[in-house]
């Protein structure tokens, strides 16, 4: 990140060719199998908004899944563009309901495209894009995939889930730093979606186009983010890939879910819809916890955990992503440990 | 660059606000004369349409003063966006016709808002922010100016300019790392903006609100783009501020120009409407001149030029910004001396 590399020199343009290569080959998709992989300035939320500004034609409609924020935000996005859209809520603590996704899907044939964000880090539960996927397919309707904070750590089966586009970020489970987000998304679907970009910044149509062209982004790219990009690739390969780097994600879940249990706390999500990324903890009942004092404890001892942002339950967030190890969180335990000694309050 | 700031930390939150307050300083302007600074995610041309998506009302009209590539991008945003506009436009190389901007303004009421680029980097000539700003305030419309290429290195007048929003980048004349870009505007046209917004990622008064209420950017911060940020606000303050930066850029400037025509090279602008910022030269009429091979030369011995951007004539670009000093310039001057006499071409 300390070096200065010239936005538009082809020395940069090769280091993005080479990055979108390997994002598709992470994907486990390709060019012939008709993807691309499409890097978006800004951050995870600017690359979803990319997705449902550019391929919903005018009059399509969008089914969102949602059990959390980002399945809210999306709604919010389309509101915003003016895409009509039809939410499918499931409570925040449940995955959505397959069999009324399909009902729905039934019967409502205006709906073009359909959107469900993958590990929902509002609360950390992971919904099963792939039989959604499946659902999709069988009822012949785009499927987008906001993978933002799985993307990297949790295996993803395009083809079986029949993922038409996802959207992660640099700096999730890639390791990179905040500055932009990427979309692998089918090129033919793309394409076909000249005219309907609702926001030149975000047109991702004319972003792919731009890069086909001269090799270029087409507006400024945050060359340092892409430069740390590369090495946070690098990284993941070097550890042994998206199975290694989930695995060691699942060691850092079961270290933290096992020692916040021998502390006394609460899980928020049933055991087999909780993801390694991140996990809800029940506030203590104890009247004397107040999360800004324990927030400020474990900051001086040096460890940034989560507000919670759940809105049944008053919860926080500890993720088990990043460059962290069992020991790390071996350590973070311990600090909350000695925290919740020196603001003395009782945890059930 | 090398520390990892936690996007939502306190630590964090109050860098950002101090941020925001030394560009309000450095812009000349205050919270209490009633302006706010706001970081937006993404590159300056993000920036630009977070202000046309988020203050132009639905039933409003944009006039902007286009005599480049920028003027034309701010078309084609409010295209996308779908807000009405009218573009006047003047020849690349002459400022806009300001007796037409009047009697422009007082022929179409229905005209809400006014855009310029200060700058134009297309060929660098440098508008008339302030006399065009004079007719706009006499008219009562509101003012939006591109300053990105010149906020920082050129001495700007908010008030006798009656500027209601500018906007630039972290890269250009602060000499910060790309990731975001920023706008300085009157917090009560952006309250009154409830409800504009077009696209969500960009929606400037949400991104304001979310500052108001808990000093948190709304979404994913470019953590490491800010911390350098702070630090090359840091360095244009010891530096002297904008005059000293300005002056130095001038230096730059002066020295390219003077070396450059020694060689033979032809200037493309005016010397009176000629910025200091970016200078655009005519190719050699030597057929034996390749801009690429010239470039790659150029590059070869660590220098990066820009290609032309002009529609009427054949140019190259060269900038006098950035952390560079009139003895950069003089070893440029020497490797196009050297690159010359390797490729072989004349130059008039």
């Amino acid at each position: 990140m300390l070096h200065d590399a010239g936005s538009w020199h082809f020395e940069f343009n090769e280091l993005v060719a080479a990055i979108r290569e390997k994002l598709l080959a992470l994907a486990g998709v390709s060019r012939a199998a008709g993807f691309e992989a499409i890097p978006m300035q800004g951050t995870g939320t600017f690359g979803v908004e990319a997705v449902l500004a550019t391929v919903i034609p005018p009059n399509g409609k969008l089914l969102v899944l949602s059990n959390g924020a980002y399945g809210e935000r999306m709604l919010q996005m389309a509101a915003c563009l003016k895409i009509t859209t039809l939410p499918l809520r499931s409570p925040e603590d449940q995955t959505p309901n397959l069999e009324e996704v399909r009902q729905t899907l039934a019967n409502d044939s205006s709906i073009t495209h359909v959107a469900v964000v993958h590990c929902e880090t509002t609360t950390g539960i992971l919904n099963p894009i792939t039989l959604i996927g499946e659902i999709v397919r069988n009822a012949k309707r785009v499927y987008i995939v906001d993978a933002m904070s799985s993307f990297g750590a949790i295996p993803i089966d395009f083809k079986a889930g029949n993922i038409d586009f996802l959207i992660s970020s640099a700096n999730k489970c890639i390791e990179g730093v905040p500055g932009f987000s990427f979309v692998i998304g089918r090129r033919d679907l793309l394409l076909a979606s000249e005219g309907f970009a609702r926001c030149l910044s975000l047109d991702l149509l004319a972003q792919l186009k731009a890069f086909e062209k001269n090799g270029q982004f087409r507006y400024t790219p945050p060359t340092h983010s892409i430069l740390a990009f590369d090495q946070a690739l690098h990284e993941l390969e070097l550890e042994g890939g998206v199975t290694a780097r989930g695995a060691r994600y699942a060691a850092n879940h079961r270290v933290l879910l096992e020692g916040m249990k021998r502390l006394g706390f609460r899980v928020y999500l049933d055991p087999q819809v909780q993801s390694y990324i991140i996990t809800s903890f029940h506030f203590p009942k104890d009247s004397a916890f107040s999360f800004d004092a324990f927030y400020r404890k474990l900051s001086d001892k040096g460890f940034i955990i989560y507000p919670g942002k759940i809105s049944q339950a008053d919860t926080f967030r500890i993720a088990s992503i990043g460059r962290i190890f069992e020991s790390d969180i071996r350590s973070l335990l311990a600090a909350i440990s000695e925290t919740i000694s020196e603001l003395g309050f009782r945890i059930s």
